[in-house]
């Protein structure tokens, strides 16, 4: 058996070990510190994050409660009590001492099937344990999609594309990779559905996701499935995977929600959900990629997230040893949740739509509304970061700007709180609106 | 307030909007389904795994139990049961109904400062909670760093300095950013001590960072504070931060452990740690890194990370609040932890040291050691992975090959078991190297 420095000296240092020795002794160390980062944190910054310092720049001047309808946190106020198995889960998996270790890279197989049968007892679509790679979140299941669908930049130039308004870390982690974001329109007169020709026509031969967002973060939406198979057929017709980010999945009212997947026979959907916001448990960092792969096309997309999932590990392990018995949560539990969603987005479009110079499509998913401000009533403020701003001041209520989702000329309502809080929102709302209209 | 459409669509659709339509008219749909991915999949895979397969192609010829001491996972025997605060901590946190939601990306201020104080209490270095950044585990907290660091290699080619023997992660997920891993060996006649000349001519002005490990996986070394004074000094003179991966920092026996942020007056320095090693919790994944800027030259390493971490959240919300108790174990649980390694690393170095044609140095420190095999005595294994592989069909002890480690020619064996596991390893050990030694 050879000598190990032997051996392993040759890979990597081979232009340094073959300099002279005399070469090696001019070089001269630096005199000073000048610590350099990479680019890419310029591009990875929350565009959110200065829009949100610019609205609340100068705070309440009222005596008014302040009211945070900022972050789509269901806990926030809290909306509901977390599903009942939840806790009893949790403190059989500590309690065990069994579920301390480290579990493979896309999650125990226990979890993963239970994630499987989660699916296809909601969506109607059949997973095994294998299609589903565990993640922390969401954010990070994006992050790992992108990743493994697009090269950097430098090799090769790629695009997705994204609903427009957006949900804004879409487009800061593909800036991150140096990868285009191309936009297709949601149309407001068109209860926010999806301008179909303009996605079409943006679809390329580097095009390698489109990415739908339904229901709908901001718009609160839930696309009928007339709609769904109307954009399943633009990325049937130019054979590109869908990204489906369901995490509002099935917190819909009014119309029944259509999982993307529940329609492709042929297209492969990489649906994203978690225990963020159905099950009321952002915090927990639970999300996960289920892969419908009708034809079996995706083989590659498939092996590209085994390998990504084992760079580093999953979520915790206490919560994937809880996560089967949360799945279980009894749809009476979802119902209640459901309820008081689907009353709270009564009280804001009944309140929103009695109130001049603003207006609203009902939402009919997820937890948000945009409200559109009518320019020609609010001459006063240049645009939605000082409509927003100037409610802050006067009425101490904190909504994000449509900027901050691509959507200039609105602003975000949150539907996760209590009803009396959207009930006093809609109230200041009109006092504020009241104040500032032109007749 | 300007039309929402208008506004926006001029941003990043340009060069498609200003095509004639009949252009796009004429593109082509493909005819079939051929999904491409990212070549850094390839790039990304650990090469740990092949090395496993190969080693466990046969499986036991025997009877006796298997003894699987492959993962560094000090919960899968167990070696000890959990510190005594955890499941309180954690079950205070669920029942309590208020750790379920959002917390900021770098962790919650209170889980920062508890990182903060136990690290100045333990590593008599002084900490802000700003310095600290959780994550999940030491291995994304790796990606971060690197990703921080060092631009993708397209971009600008530069490089990171690792120790050899080397943890196969760091050079996984450099090759994934491109980024050129430079190896300065660890040499065995020295007791597993970096060669500090060879370190010295390997960095150049592209140097990002110098990665030091210890106490060291795989080679079970705890460094003296004079040769962690040394290894400063070369960072020092060429101005390189060190990140300080220590996730086994106080796993030490035999010398002090010297964490290397309490000896640097100058030189930035990135401590790893979490609760996965020291705290018997590798499957919760929750790791953080403390900076460590006497001089306050690493802003810009601070606002990378304060980006970053803000990509995606940080650990789960539960694992979070329960933090700050599981920090304050009591240090006699540590001591009774301490001592079981210990003794470990006494019965295998004995062991090993008795039986011809194996060798080793006793560890001082970390949950593992390297173990010689001695080329001459066993001819008839080609190398260290037929080696193991033969140990593994023979006497059903699995342990990891040297070329894991990029150390040819040694194996790792984990110290993390009860002894009476580590007894029965050397038992089978001695058996194993006297049948088939050349006298």
């Amino acid at each position: 058996m050879p000598d190990l420095r032997l051996l392993t000296s040759a890979a990597s240092n081979d232009t340094l070990c073959d300099l002279p020795l005399k070469q090696l002794a001019v070089r001269t160390p630096p005199a000073a510190w000048n610590i350099r980062v990479s680019p890419a944190i310029a591009l990875s910054r929350n565009p959110i994050r200065s829009t949100i310092a610019s609205v609340t720049s100068t705070p309440p001047q009222t005596t008014k409660a302040p009211i945070n309808l900022g972050l789509g946190d269901p806990t926030s106020y809290p909306l509901h009590p977390p599903p009942p198995t939840t806790s009893a889960a949790i403190i059989t998996a500590v309690s065990g001492e069994r579920s301390n270790g480290y579990v493979p890279g896309a999650g125990t197989t226990t979890a993963r099937q239970a994630v499987a049968d989660y699916h296809e007892r909601w969506d109607r679509v059949q997973y095994d344990a294998d299609d589903i790679t565990l993640t922390h979140g969401v954010g990070q299941a994006l992050d790992m999609l992108f990743s493994v669908l697009c090269p950097h930049s430098r090799i090769e130039q790629t695009n997705v594309l994204l609903p427009r308004p957006v949900f804004a870390q879409y487009p800061m982690l593909l800036a991150n990779l140096g990868v285009e974001a191309r936009f297709y329109d949601c149309i407001e007169e068109n209860g926010w559905e999806a301008d179909l020709d303009m996605l079409r026509s943006l679809v390329d031969e580097r095009t390698r996701a489109i990415v739908v967002t339904n229901p709908s973060n901001p718009c609160g939406t839930n696309f009928s499935a007339k709609h769904i198979s109307d954009i399943l057929a633009v990325a049937e017709e130019w054979k590109v995977p869908i990204i489906a980010d369901e995490i509002y999945g099935h917190i819909t009212w009014s119309t029944p929600f259509t999982p993307l997947a529940s329609l492709s026979n042929s297209v492969p959907i990489l649906t994203l959900s978690g225990l963020s916001k159905r099950f009321l448990l952002p915090g927990w960092r639970v999300g996960w990629i289920a892969l419908h792969d009708p034809l079996g096309v995706a083989g590659p997309i498939r092996e590209g997230l085994a390998v990504w999932a084992n760079r580093y590990f999953g979520p915790s392990s206490l919560t994937q040893a809880a996560l089967p018995e949360i799945l279980l949560t009894p749809d009476a539990w979802h119902a209640e949740v459901l309820a008081k969603v689907k009353l709270n987005a009564e009280i804001m479009t009944s309140s929103i739509n009695q109130i001049p110079g603003i207006s609203c499509v009902a939402p009919t998913g997820a937890l948000y509304m945009l409200v559109r401000i009518d320019p020609l009533s609010f001459p006063e403020f240049t645009d939605d970061v000082d409509f927003c701003a100037a409610l802050y001041r006067e009425e101490a209520v904190f909504v994000l700007p449509g900027q901050c989702f691509e959507a200039v000329g609105y602003f975000r309502v949150v539907l996760a709180s209590p009803a009396e809080i959207m009930r006093e929102v809609g109230v200041r709302l009109a006092e504020f609106c009241a104040r500032h209209r032109v007749l």
